[in-house]
């Protein structure tokens, strides 16, 4: 999700969430045991066999720096040293690539804040994910967690230091946590915490399962404008001989960043929600312009009063930026789904009940827009 | 990796390590540049398809937690307050489950410390990891990540509170971080840093590809006597209507321990290089004599001297604890794998070039001690 003028609301008690859920389970009760994700089993699974000329997973990149505090406890406690070291800024990704997947362009799906690269497997009502549908639509498919998130890893470093006492406490960097009622009003499952929108399109019965996605977010570890993940992007579409690169909320403004670390990887662009920047030179839009751009919004955007204006800002100035691109020659397209004929659509549209239909919204652009070029 | 009785050794340098690994290449270079993984595509990705059932991912539990510090910035920075619920200790799962699975036992794969369920995915040199080589085997495989780890996630709010000034810097865990040079000689590559046994499995020449798995450990953050991750394999088991649990290392007791939580899914338990608990009580013996257990420990146990003392003793150990089970009615069985024809294993096995040996040795015990009760 993307930080910028938020601000608190009520908080609804779980009593009228159930209410407004039509359940006899309150928000807690689910989460204990109500809404358990499914344990998927050789009996409990059907449909069509997935073929994969390969799966697997790689690190991009990553460096090495020295370390003083290894651990929190003076001396390195068991491990008998706190100096050594230890490899930073690696990217983990992983990939499933389809028999003949020549014919199509692979596909990087990079998630967004507080959460990793699970956003685009299999959604909490236990349904297929981007990942796999992308795979048997024919692409090669690339899922990196951020760097300093999940498997990629994080330098823990500052965090002993101000346990050993070599730091004050405010070294420390801000984590982001999302809780539960900021997850439901800012991507956008109903007007408050607990109310559903008549249309809504996420599964909100499995909420919970959204909620075991969401994981602290340590990006304050890293500078703003170089995280490492924006070149990790660019050399993972090199080294992939080319792809389209899509980016969520948080990262929805990525795949751009890494374009302009380097474009030549770079063939299509693709940020679904995330924010966007018309401040760039001129120079900058002539790079931009070089690769097919596409922005993606769901619905409701002013319908949470508590983020309506945040997320009516937000469309408007990707409206803006698209016009810049293209008077600079691009080709960027807005995809507004409503426009389109999909109601109802979340933040976390890559897990709603249509999110096939999304995904074939976006296929098509890539077709008319990225191969069509191949 | 286990903690215990470890003390430093003197540190190698880089050029020494180029000399010792017989390369023109530093440690650093090739960290830098020199042995960057793979990047799989489709032109060069080969070998016999994998045909899926199904694939995916889910959690197991979770639950609801008051956090008074979602970040560390006063008031809630952007996101307009510190106070909400988030979900904690819930289990991430990645899964694969090949056709026709039922005729063979679901296997779950748990990682150890300072690492993810990266570690039995694609090994640093590319090779097939013992996920896949399962399911091309018939089994259902389930791969999580550790509560507190990776996708799994933690609990951040220790940290922010500390942030915030609401606690001491006393308070915070101990992170522990795995050095290079730790990991070489804990993981038995040779007898120091930058040395390399002469008949050595592990794919040392992509040493950097295992730096880049490791990632902080924050199971400080957890009960150590009740680490939900304990109960979470023990209703994934029961959820998956029996399994063989296998841990490596750090998590190598963990499946012990959700068997004295709940034994009724379990049905074969595997430790990899994992401390065994002599001091169980009879009731507790009884309860793992149900299940069979298999118990594998690598070569070179006694050949790093930094560690000799703490491998040889944890081997002794284990074969004292097998003894406990059997004479507790049980089935329990050392591989000791210089002793059944494979020579030069590391600590992880997982991923030595003769990955897949070892996995055939595990596959006959299942074949022999959990499947023939089928």
């Amino acid at each position: 999700m993307h930080q910028s003028v938020m601000r608190s609301v009520p908080l609804v008690a779980a009593a009228s969430l159930a209410i407004a859920l039509g359940t006899a389970n309150t928000l807690g009760a689910q989460d204990q045991a109500g809404a358990q994700d499914q344990v998927p089993t050789p009996q409990s699974t059907q449909g069509a066999r997935l073929v994969l000329q390969a799966q697997g997973s790689f690190f991009i990149d990553g460096h090495t720096v020295r370390s003083n505090a290894l651990t929190g406890t003076a001396g390195g406690g068991l491990f008998g040293s706190n100096e050594g070291d230890i490899t930073v800024d690696q990217m983990y990704v992983q990939y499933m690539i389809p028999p003949r997947a020549g014919r199509h362009v692979p596909i990087v799906l990079l998630h967004g804040c507080c959460l990793s690269g699970k956003t685009y497997e299999t959604t909490p009502d236990g349904r297929m994910g981007w990942d796999e549908y992308f795979v048997r639509k024919g692409h090669p498919v690339y899922v990196p967690d951020q760097v300093s998130r999940a498997r990629s890893g994080f330098n823990a470093t500052v965090f002993n230091e101000v346990k050993l006492g070599l730091r004050p406490p405010s070294d420390l960097p801000s984590i982001t946590m999302a809780s539960h009622k900021l997850s439901w009003e800012l991507f956008r499952f109903g007007p408050h915490y607990g109310e559903v929108f008549p249309d809504e399109q996420f599964p909100v019965e499995h909420i919970a399962g959204l909620f075991r996605q969401e994981i602290p977010d340590l990006n304050a570890l890293l500078p703003t404008d170089s995280n490492p993940t924006f070149r990790n992007l660019a050399r993972l579409a090199l080294r992939l001989h080319g792809a389209v690169v899509l980016g969520h909320s948080e990262s929805g403004f990525f795949p751009q960043r890494a374009t302009l670390v380097n474009p030549a990887g770079m063939r299509g662009l693709i940020q679904i929600e995330g924010g966007c920047d018309t401040t760039l030179t001129a120079g900058q839009f002539a790079t931009l312009a070089r690769v097919p751009i596409l922005v993606v919004f769901g619905d409701h955007l002013g319908d949470v009063p508590a983020f309506a204006e945040f997320r009516l800002q937000g469309f408007r100035v990707c409206q803006r930026f698209i016009a810049k691109v293209n008077a600079a020659g691009g080709d960027a397209t807005m995809l507004h789904l409503p426009e389109s004929g999909l109601h109802g659509n979340s933040h976390m549209m890559m897990q709603d009940r249509n999110n096939l239909q999304v995904a074939d919204l976006i296929l098509r652009w890539i077709g008319q827009h990225v191969e069509r070029h191949h």
